[in-house]
């Protein structure tokens, strides 16, 4: 296959169409196998009999501590959120640390503490982890990397093969808020300071939406890098069906609004780290509803869009003003390094 | 508790006694938890009723390409290997990469082809994945972490509270090429083109022991970081019981040897990643030494040693001239970024 790049650029790590085209390009051909194929948040495994989940994120955040967060918190929510993304209980999490020389001891101790705490949050532990060390100045700060596994729920039946016209999305709160705070922090940017990361474990909401609602939940995602574009993208794209997105009902504060516009950026491309989308068959949407507002995540949960018989397969957003426009997966980084 | 150093120093990740310490004082107290406190090199979990083996690495080895192997190859070995010496076969493995602005696809495909191989010799595959990018000189070509997990054999009881006076140490083959390779080529040194990294999948070899001895296999531990001599002072340290070595029984080339002398180092000390160690019960030595001469991997394998019934606990080498010396946990890296 022919490629587009002959070296990396930084844009193949944005979580968009570049990422996309990199790991069809040169990560999946020498690896193929069924399971990595499916490129799902992550991997599920048969393990004595039951549904194994298995999951790993690199975590290159910088700065590496934001408003509402820091890379310990974003690394621990990531993964176990990504365990619940599958339908799965997180079991347990490991913890790779790549230490630059010249580290502030201190700061490994804060962001440690984070870890812990954003894992009895999320109810699950670090049972196993690595440390490397490398040159100053060949790092920045520390990088993590966490994997986790879980045990899919038994009424668990995900997939982009079970969705169907009709089937209602839903988002369990106020977009683009992670994204927003670190740029903003980057940039030095006044309105940071009213802004934080939504950086928070999911698995308890996913989990309980999955209990309750059993196979009307066909998919869940979380929108991180490339956003809810990103996700109704791939979406459209996965499952061969249309998709409306309804812009009025995409929950987005003012002040994560403003920080948008001011930095030129569209909010339905910016990473969430505490925000997931449900797909649910249309029958249950007001359950979905209910179990979302019922939970302290959930508050401010929506449905934000619809599946439709519409061919071929798109994601449109239909504007508050009731203009129709093509929601496409982001073509390379709009946020280098935001988590 | 004080710590020894206000900043990571590059000694911090050389896996000897100043890696322990940084855990113990900065990372453990966070997390403390009974599986995570234990340290193997995999956790072992309960899951539907089978033990479930999770083990995590980040490789930075420089350079990423060396004779007999890569940065791909060593995760994939290293990872696998992991889960092996937890008694488990390999199941799956994850592939968190970090990719630094600037490097050639070409390479990172020369990497990818590598781990799918070296995916093959151990009989496991990568089912799950992620791709982040940092900028120019926040890296250094390519960092991966790699989790695993596996199922751990029901025939395997390993831990160190079951090692006992008497047991016996094998080791299936020559050591210190690893280490010796990668340092010599980062050196420009001539004897360089003889050596060859030992990288390989253990899991076949120890799997196949733990088969066939059963609860006659005590303990298996790979001397990667801080080598032969970093295994023996744990057991001793974890066991409460002496080990003697004996040098004269340890396999080691002529080139490796010379390499090690010219540079300056203890072999004992230096990482290999296709030598593992296992502590058996005495009456079983002989059928663990067949069954590791039997296989490709083991040809060369050796017993090298013997627990005894000394106190205080103590690892001592018996020299080649009949001298003993006690073999400490290196205090910090001989080598850095070896793995």
């Amino acid at each position: 296959m022919q490629l587009d790049h002959r070296y990396i650029v930084l844009a193949h790590g944005g979580g968009g169409q570049l990422t996309s085209d990199l790991i069809a390009q040169a990560i999946l051909p020498a690896l193929d196998n069924p399971v990595l194929a499916k490129l799902g948040d992550s991997a599920v495994l048969e393990f004595a009999g039951q549904r194994l989940a298995f999951t790993t994120d690199s975590y290159v955040v910088q700065p590496i501590e934001f408003p509402g967060g820091d890379i310990g918190r974003l690394a621990v929510c990531g993964t176990s959120n990504d365990l619940a993304m599958a339908g799965a209980e997180p079991l347990a999490l490991s913890l790779a640390l790549i230490l630059e020389e010249g580290l502030e001891i201190a700061t490994l101790q804060r962001i440690m503490a984070s870890i812990a705490a954003a894992g009895s949050e999320a109810n699950v532990r670090v049972v196993t982890g690595d440390t490397k060390v490398i040159e100053r100045g060949r790092g920045d700060g520390m990088y993590i990397t966490t994997s986790g596994v879980g045990r899919v729920l038994p009424e668990a039946r995900l997939g982009y093969e079970r969705i169907e016209p009709g089937d209602v999305i839903l988002i369990n709160g106020g977009i683009a808020e992670h994204g927003l705070t670190v740029m903003s922090r980057r940039k030095g940017l006044e309105f940071g300071s009213r802004l934080k990361s939504d950086a928070a474990p999911l698995a308890g909401l996913a989990n309980q939406l999955v209990r309750e609602l059993k196979d009307a939940v066909r998919l869940l995602r979380d929108p991180t890098r490339s956003g809810v574009a990103g996700v109704v993208a791939e979406i459209a794209g996965a499952s061969g069906k249309s998709i409306e997105l309804y812009e009025e009902q995409i929950p987005l504060t003012a002040d994560a609004r403003a920080a948008a516009e001011v930095l030129g950026l569209d909010p339905l491309t910016i990473a969430n780290e505490g925000k997931f989308m449900a797909v649910v068959r249309a029958d249950a949407a007001e359950q979905a509803l209910a179990v979302m507002r019922s939970h302290p995540l959930g508050r401010q949960a929506a449905i934000i869009g619809r599946m439709t018989p519409e061919t071929p397969a798109l994601a449109e957003l239909v504007t508050v003003i009731g203009g129709r426009r093509v929601v496409q997966m982001p073509y390379g980084e709009q946020l280098p390094r935001i988590c």
